[in-house]
């Protein structure tokens, strides 16, 4: 085996809340877990998208942030010792002859295992692009979705759109990179944090900041790198020169390459049966947490933990065929 | 309505800890409850048999104490206000005309709600009873399964069998009271506190108590009242002249009256519904937690309170049936 490699009993796509509880109630039951992610951490949205939001709804936990959930569940698992491989996707899924499946992700890990829980809530997180005609022959090369490295921005013209904290932000911090920042809005008032409001107004008083409100994007122009972009303001339409073009609408959630591997899909979520074990409708393959649905479904993180909990009994029974299972806790 | 007559949503029977946070998952939608308790106590079998006892398997908490967990759950069911009746039991029930259900226990508290939910765990603890021919006819008069007042055994000349802290500590506390105490157990060795078996060695040295053990009793004689037990030791046979005879082997989980109200048991369990909200057979009756049996039915509190959020829904339904529901969680 190569250093990318792996076998294991258990693979876990997803290591949110329901994923990282999955792997207690398997290692109850003496059964090892890998678990892919797309994130660089784990806690799934709990940590990326809301680590500082409280949650009130676990039980016995009257109050806590999304990051201290993810803190306790860590804790929690800790004696299990799961390996985690993250800032990757599971891209596609094969099955060996002796019925093992072979998870790979996009950087190239192989995972054998005897079994497979999707636990991938909602999917992983794509940006929302905007409806632009001729737009993508220009994406990541003048045209991004997010920011990765300030530095590429020196001494560029930009355009940022978007009325949220990342639109705010960037436009604020590449202000002291880019040689010019202009910052449009569909609406005169912007959804972030006051004080990144007022910072920006300040900024464009100094004439570091081009605001154009309320306006949008309704073109983009130039052979093979961006020009232009087209843009409307009230009745009257402009074009403006520029080298990058950054829209931050937010992001939604997409199921992914899971879509394709053969699971039966209902309203981007994964059936599975609710009447037993939360099995799809490909043996051995489980799905659990926001990411599936049945009837009744309810999108609580306590639904993904009961069902992991029902859904580990079915693992070891296939992972252990010819074991009985000892624990049965509380 | 008189002081013991009440009108709520919700009548909950079980106050353990599926019962306390089906409080919560019932306050999200606005529905109020009434909870009816055997014991004294919140809790159920957390608080009364094991408060001391570490619990892992709650997710995100790593470990706590039964009383822990039921104080954490009280904290977040507090802003929903839920009203106790504790200290009776849940004894009859019946359907008015206009649908609502009247609950009435054995303390004659009468509640009208239009959602029952049972969460009664094990059921009640009922006492373990010698299998002793005649027991019967002198239980509750010379006869007891526990002490409620020291007094009653005021120098009567007594008989106490078991082998645990119950036996051993009502041994210790009537050894003042009774005119004699004689303690039985069928081993040399008891299994209650260390200090409890050395005090009442003390007691025997004393001449405070009379300690026969190995023994059994094998007999009841009496007209009418008790008045002396047959007790066998090794291969030898005596009668002991005795007022009350204490049996204190322990409690064990009985269904109780619930048994009867026309709901589908199955193995000491309520048959549910568990492919959408759990449902008895009877509309308008749910079961969760331990109480409930379905096909994969783990007895995990986890199961108990997401059986809880699943069915607080469907309350929600019966109980306002002309409201859509605003709350969805995490």
């Amino acid at each position: 085996m190569s250093e990318k490699s792996f076998k294991t009993d258990v693979v876990i796509i997803g290591a949110g809340p329901v994923g990282l509880f999955a792997v207690f109630e398997l290692g109850l039951l003496d059964i090892k877990c890998h678990l892919i992610d797309i994130l660089e951490v784990v806690g799934g949205q709990c940590s990326e998208l809301y680590p500082e939001k409280p949650i009130y709804d676990i039980p016995a936990i009257p109050v806590c942030t999304g990051q201290e959930l993810t803190d306790k569940l860590m804790a929690q698992i800790e004696p299990f010792d799961p390996y985690f491989h993250l800032g990757q996707m599971a891209e596609s899924i094969s099955k060996k002859e002796d019925g093992n499946w072979v998870v790979k992700t996009d950087l190239g890990t192989v995972i054998e295992a005897r079994v497979i829980v999707v636990a991938a809530g909602g999917g992983s997180f794509v940006p929302k692009k905007p409806p632009l005609k001729g737009l993508e022959e220009f994406e990541g090369k003048s045209v991004f979705y997010s920011v990765k490295r300030m530095e590429d921005f020196r001494d560029k013209n930009i355009l940022i759109a978007g009325g949220g904290d990342s639109a705010l932000d960037w436009s604020i911090f590449l202000a002291d990179v880019a040689s010019k920042v202009t910052l449009i809005h569909r609406r005169n008032e912007f959804r972030g944090a006051l004080d990144s409001v007022e910072k920006v107004k300040e900024l464009k008083d100094l004439g570091k900041i081009n605001l154009i409100t309320p306006a949008e994007v309704i073109g983009v122009g130039g052979k093979g790198t961006l020009e232009l972009l087209t843009i409307q303001q009230g009745e009257e339409t402009l074009d403006i020169k520029t080298d990058a073009f950054i829209p931050l609408f937010g992001l939604s959630p997409k199921l992914g390459p899971i879509a394709n591997w053969g699971l039966e899909i209902e309203k981007n979520a994964i059936k599975v049966d609710n009447t037993l074990d939360y099995q799809t409708n490909v043996p051995g393959i489980y799905a659990i947490g926001d990411v599936n649905t049945y009837p009744g479904k309810l999108k609580l993180i306590l639904s993904g933990f009961h069902e992991g909990a029902l859904a580990a009994r079915a693992c070891f029974k296939l992972a252990r065929p010819n074991e009985k299972y000892r624990f049965e806790f509380t």
